[in-house]
């Protein structure tokens, strides 16, 4: 099984800045934690500060993942594009963000991209990563 | 530890009605599931069609739950008592909704609950309660 | 044939309050002359101010009754979870008003339950209902 | 008693188009059966596509009918001519739409004819015309 | 010198119903009185409950006449075709109204016709009509 | 003199939660103060976080007390039955809140009921229940 | 007869800014004019860029003369105030611009005014002070 | 083939009023041309400022044209009763406009009609229609 | 303990216009019977039409009264000046209103002073001031 | 003569997904096409999914093309700075779209790029550019 | 060189309120410090809380200074009036703020007053002010 | 001390484009002049049109300068992903603009950037720059 972890805007600061917020832990250090725990499923990682190369990384992912971990960070709320790209492809998307972004700015309770997902998590820290790659291999109780 | 879980209206109707949508199994039975893999915790549930009982429920698990996963059905986009109750209580509240309630009718893009919840998991089909129960006991990696 | 009548808040106070507005007469009197004058029908009749009980009233008759006469009063405009019972039944549901809504305050133009019901009868007094009653069993002509 | 039947845009079409939505009576022979059944009262018909033409009609069958059963189709959404016009009258003027309105488009969700008239019936099909043509006629039961 | 003026829907009305805000004076004796009193000016009038025959009116009198005194009605709320009409023109047009209808209902506190006047005179009863007919003749001071 | 007060959703946890906003005594003793000092007055008091229990107590207070002290809650905001049940009664109702509900969430700002009371008062913690019983009560100075 | 003219702020610049526009007439000496045109009326003159100040001078003119002419300028869609002034005082208040607001910035369209007075003249210059002096000495024709 | 051109509101105005705007081609001959450029295609067309005309015509044209051509000029904003109208027929029309109405006053961005047209060209002058035209005869390239 | 109490806008006219309204008592005589009931206290009174002049005041009396009784009247709906005036300044302010403002037309619905008072008391005609006094003095129960 | 096309994001998966709606063909192959057709015009094509990089295309065509027909796909609804750069340019600018975008979800209505461009042919599949290359070498007829 | 500076609305406050916003420094001794740095430049200050005398003040400063500093306060969101003032004298008006009005409460983000001013310059305390006056004389570079 | 100055779209075509708005200089010539100016300061200047590059320039001179000038041109108004990249940074940022946004198209008057900027500088042509540069090193007066 292969999933795609794709990071939008400004998630490249994690860990270095806003630690009060977002915690000290980079991204980078994290995805191998997440490696380590599953270690049957087929990782990789992309991040973009670039609306168009995000867009890039969902077609090409679209065609040999099993699914997308999608955090468009900013453009979740302004880009129709993104929302596009997620609507071309075939496999299952999952919005994840880190903070619960309905109790933030009104103008980030609005998520372009969500009615063209499978689901969406939202709140529980880096953790919200790790709940989305457990909705892909959740085994029937 | 101890986890209720409180379902909102016309959920009662679940495994018997709009089986297309929510498919056939009731989710007594799905509680169940949910118990014998999680046998550490200590579930409670609760359903009702009227909003004030709901908020009674809220208050009472507020004072001796570690925390509740909320599925306030219609009233999520209606009722500020009931966010006024989550507010009021102490413990850690995951809002979870079985469809993506993004891709539905344009009423049902804001709650009113979300703001004073932890986080929000919408869209995994019955899975949306097990991925809530996991955001409750994950173990750091 | 059964039908049922199902009235929301407020309406138990007709006949004896805003006499100028809705009459002299009792629903309960006015009910008495529906059964009459429709021998052939079998008709229950339920009322309450709980939005909650009117929920449970419309999953309990969406199983037993041919069709259903709504006024949700002052919930039509409100409630969002009426709507979904109205939705999560396969019987045909008429919604009425004894006064015509869309003479009155703004916020009573809107009918959250309209959408998903099979018709709306509005102002024509308590003579609504009986019209709603005569749509259930209108002869083809 | 004089009851006059007034349609408005593209109603002439019935019967022959959209016959999925509409059924495959025409509105003529739908009206012939409504003369048979009621042939205490005396009928007048008439239906234009121009919104000044059923301003006419309205003002004169304001003079000599006692009742106006009037389905402005598209121009309830958008006249206030004819609004003015159902005002300026003084017999009572039901208004009718044979598809639920509600459950369609959402400019079609709001009626300026309807806050002038006595009442309205949405959603019986051709059968909203008699059962306007029963509030007329009711009984005191 | 010669006037134009122009009454839209329902203006056929005057004096014979709804005395109490409009009076008892039909237009046509009004117009009468006009002529008298402005024996230098040749008038004509025109009325039309059909906004398409109002359209052809003004671009015809936008031909021969030195200035059109227009009051549109409930027209005046909802056409821009109207007012394209009068754009089209090369003739000063002025907006005329009976009662005041800033004091009425909010949706006839908008103009789509008046941005393209040369002024608006409203709420003096029909006088304003005179007033009108004083805005074309005024001597200097 | 009869006087009811009546509570609405949450307000049952004053004393034991938010005490940094509420302040630490709970309703009940507060209630009995306030029989201490108006010992000519005969009160009642009310409290449930159920909608409609709260508009049963509206309608039968209504029968037989000379006026309603109503914190409606987060109820205010969104009950237009509520508001039906006040204006369906004839004794005065008088709006409190303990907070200054201006000064909180915008959503707060809105009082649907405040249109068919008497007054309104907000802002002075408890106090805000005991100017209410003064306006009453008050003696012609 | 007594008629009072007020003018609101920047009007006072009449005559020597934006000469384009206005003209090169100063209210001053356009007042010469109409006195000399209606000897037989007695005007007084006011002009305040104070919104205080003119609502100050409408309540003393309200008591002591027969009408008022009012051109609140900027102030026409900002002030409750002097709309409450208005209101409060009991002749006949007519709203006067000197050029066609409904031409200019949106903002303008809204009177706050409008709907508390008489009537509006708008959009004839100077003259439009004129009509609103013949409207209230208008003889039946 | 055969292709109906329908012109609306005020279109029987060019190449006499607007010049600047519009140009100095009447659109009668302009059709003349069309017709000699294009002489396997059946032409007719029809112009008027009567709404309901409009509508008749549509309808009539939906029953023996191939397609449609449309300009509804100021109609295309305000008339749902001639989006109904299109949406009636079979046969595939063509919104077209002679200016491009996005650069103009923003009442004009909005289009009732295109939602059920097959497509829109918008701001190539009269070359609007030639290009409409093409549209219906274009060979696979 | 010093009060000071500012009216705002129209209200020097209490008692002398709008009798059936607001009473034929002038505040003036009011004030003396205010200071009669509490004679410990030391009030001053502020009326003014313009809206600097009570900001002034408030400046003012913030610097060397205990708090302010504040019926800004319509500035209440308008000045954010008002507002920050009060905003800085330390000692409590209690806006009053003598109608239900909520009961009047909606733009007198928003209160831009009440988010920065402490309390808001309205609808009991002049004895909302009398409400802000003992809001003022209550002893402890 | 020289054109040039810019395609903006998700249009290089033409061809290859979603082909019940956009078709089997690849707009490469499409675009062979289009030079074989029309071989008197110089053609070059530009896509990106990158808004930056269709800046710079369009910036650079400015100064060495005769037109540019332009696809922005989601960014037409979106980018004030593709207008912006329209705007900067002196060449005739023609927007495209394949599908009829009025047609579809109503965030794709507006376009912040139609106002400053020429024209907009928006609806007939790939043939949308045809026309757009046709209304560039127009002859007159 | 002669520089007018204008505070409006609370601004005389400045020194001795809201210090931990404002600082401790008075607009006095602040404009001390700018005329002993400026000695080239003649200047005057002016400071009202009434909004008509700031409207007097621009219109006389405008006839006699080449250049207006304008801090409008509260004002800047409410008043047309002074926009119509600044609007209507010919010299350069730089509006300032203190603090950014763009991170504080949403109705302090809209100036009436930016856009018939020259420029804007806002968030830098005091030195917004210096930074105007060098805006002014600032030297070709 | 550092300075970095970051240019968004459209904004390398100074001095080139549209010179009757923005002159003739190009920013770079400028550039040099602002260098020559303040020798004491470490100029650094940065333009992309591609928003993702700017956001990756704000975090990189985030960590290495002192000050940040940045006119985000019409990314100002859409994008929150910039905000965000400046919200992540330490160092003060001014937003600056060429021509006053406040007087142009309606879309431009709101800022997503400034409520996170130390403060806003627009109007002064390039001057802003200047100014921006001396609110970096204003020396206290």
């Amino acid at each position: 099984m292969k999933i795609s972890i794709i990071n939008g805007p400004n998630l490249n600061l994690l860990g270095s800045r806003e630690i009060s917020i977002y915690g000290e832990k980079t991204f980078e250090s994290y995805f191998e934690e997440i490696k380590s725990e599953f270690k049957e499923i087929d990782f990789d990682y992309f991040q973009s500060n670039i609306e168009g190369e995000l867009i890039d990384e969902i077609q090409l992912r679209g065609k040999n993942s099993n699914g997308i971990i999608l955090n468009a960070a900013a453009y979740t709320h302004t880009s129709i594009a993104i929302a596009d790209a997620v609507s071309a492809i075939e496999i299952p998307v999952v919005e994840v963000h880190i903070s619960n972004v309905f109790s933030r700015e009104s103008f980030r309770h609005v998520s372009l991209i969500a009615p063209v997902c499978k689901g969406i998590i939202s709140g529980f820290g880096l953790e919200s990563y790790r709940l989305a790659v457990l909705s892909f291999i959740s085994k029937p109780i």
